[in-house]
């Protein structure tokens, strides 16, 4: 990692400290402070400091929309994993869990009243694109959210549809974090535009990736335990693939342990997985991760800024392509 | 009425069933349409194309900023109505109970969301101040929520406890309303300030009406049934009263009421009317109605607009103070 983005870094953990920092209202307040606290990769907010860096922006003028960005999408962790019932979160208790389901509810309706906040602050000049580009993206996530829901009732999601939710769940945002650094640093429009692209085709290979380690990842450096998405029936790529391409057999097998209710959980990752396997579904899954990658390339060189300043971005695609957690 | 406000009122039914008018995601949607097809007094939009009319604003400029306001208003009454685990709302199934708490809470979601898209219509000249008071207010309605359900916990919240979390809950969003149609009118911002009291003194005399039509109002006019904070023990006004007012019997009779589980509902109701009455309560938040009815003339009066101009928001005024619905 570049100097530079280790400053990025930095400063990010630094500001995220700050959020929701005002005095009253515990019990509205701590959740969301518990959330964002809980880290993760901070990709989202930091993407946006490096678009705007892509055109000579500083981190100063883009860290409150980078904010913006980052509360939104704790927001969002918080209210889904409400609706998943998701117990944990990266490795602690999820808020619902540890306060209530209500404390989930209005704290992360705070966070996403306080994203707006953040996004405010933009310079005037840019403040109607910016607030239209961040409230797009966030619809486009409920909306995301909500085919991820209604899939899970599904046994017949094609794989068109899967990419168009995952491109709503999630690659729309890191569109978004990106575009908004390049706006904030006065990109060209059409600039900004393929700054996005670059964004959802690394956000697509991104969400693939996840569902390609869940099954394929190493189990000492992925961090959460190999076949969870498969323990809990997660329509992942895999499995609409496999629903899909599996003959007779081997689709009865996999219906059968997806209505299983009693069973050995290793036992259901093996089969499952033998599955795939015999599908090929590892490659068929790194090709399309791929593919994705290189459209990402793509958009990048499109640009016109000088290579050096792309550097930090393609470091950043290729550490997500060969990441193993 | 004024064929004026009647025209307005018109306006805004028409333009509320546009909203959410998109295509496809109707799991998404279909809640957000509902409960904005529930209807209500539409008291906020309608407030913020008076306060419009009040500089000299017309309704076709103010009216996005007017349907933002409705439509978080609804937002937040689709998530308290699941928090506080209501099954109805206006005579009709809520959200939770006709779809489910994961359809309410990201329904609800979107709709801020919505509410937001509407509000950065406002022209660009005003938009930051607008997005501020929009923000702000929706974050302390937040506050307002917490508040109330921190003091369902509580048998000791202190009358001014109490006012500051009607406040939030309540007045905030109609002292908003107001000065939002200032604003875009072009209002000076101390006048704009003087309307934002004003409402903020109507809005305290409007839940303390609601709380005293709960106990006292006229079956026949009120729609609700009489009594209905008192068999669910809401932490009203009079309740709040009653509880610091009270004599050791009463105290006593009134909580053996409170923590009643099995218990006829006309017995309790009456029960705990006799101790309001034994305690003037009728009388005494009659009293600070009318405190906070003649504190928003006052307002009303520095603002040096012609009286005729106030004419409809006077008219107004009146209709919530001697309503009895």
């Amino acid at each position: 990692m570049s100097s530079k983005v280790a400053s990025y870094e930095k400063k990010l953990a630094d500001a995220i400290q700050k959020v929701f920092e005002q005095e009253g209202f515990p019990t509205l307040y701590d959740p969301a402070r518990y959330i964002l606290s809980l880290g993760g990769k901070r990709l989202r907010p930091l993407l946006t400091l490096m678009g705007a860096d892509l055109f000579g922006g500083t981190p100063e003028k883009t860290i409150n929309a980078a904010l913006a960005i980052e509360i939104f999408h704790n927001f969002s962790l918080l209210h889904d994993d409400l609706m998943d019932r998701a117990d944990m979160r990266r490795g602690q208790p999820t808020v619902h869990k540890k306060w209530s389901a209500s404390h989930a509810i209005l704290s992360g309706d705070a966070m996403v009243i306080e994203s707006y906040r953040y996004i405010a602050k933009a310079p005037i000049s840019i403040l109607p694109e910016v607030l239209d580009l961040f409230t797009t993206t966030a619809m486009q996530i409920c909306q995301g959210q909500q085919l991820d829901m209604d899939y899970e009732q599904r046994m017949d999601v094609s794989e068109t549809e899967y990419l168009e939710m995952i491109r709503l769940k999630t690659a729309v945002l890191i569109g978004c974090s990106l575009k908004m650094g390049a706006l904030i640093a006065g990109a060209d429009p059409e600039e900004a535009n393929s700054l996005y692209e670059y964004g959802i085709n690394i956000g697509l290979a991104f969400q693939l990736k996840d569902d390609l380690l869940d099954v394929y990842g190493d189990t000492k450096t992925f961090g959460k335990k190999i076949g969870g998405d498969i323990l809990c029936n997660k329509k992942t790529y895999l499995l609409i693939k496999a629903l899909k391409n599996s003959g007779e057999q081997q689709k009865k097998t996999l219906l059968q342990w997806l209505s299983a209710v009693d069973f050995d959980p290793e036992e259901k990752i093996r089969y499952v997985k033998n599955i795939y396997d015999e599908l090929n579904l590892r490659v068929i899954t790194g090709n399309l991760i791929e593919k994705y990658y290189l459209a990402s390339l793509d958009c990048l060189t499109s640009i016109r800024v000088s290579e050096n300043r792309k550097k930090d971005l393609i470091e950043f695609s290729e550490n997500l392509m060969y990441r193993e957690k």
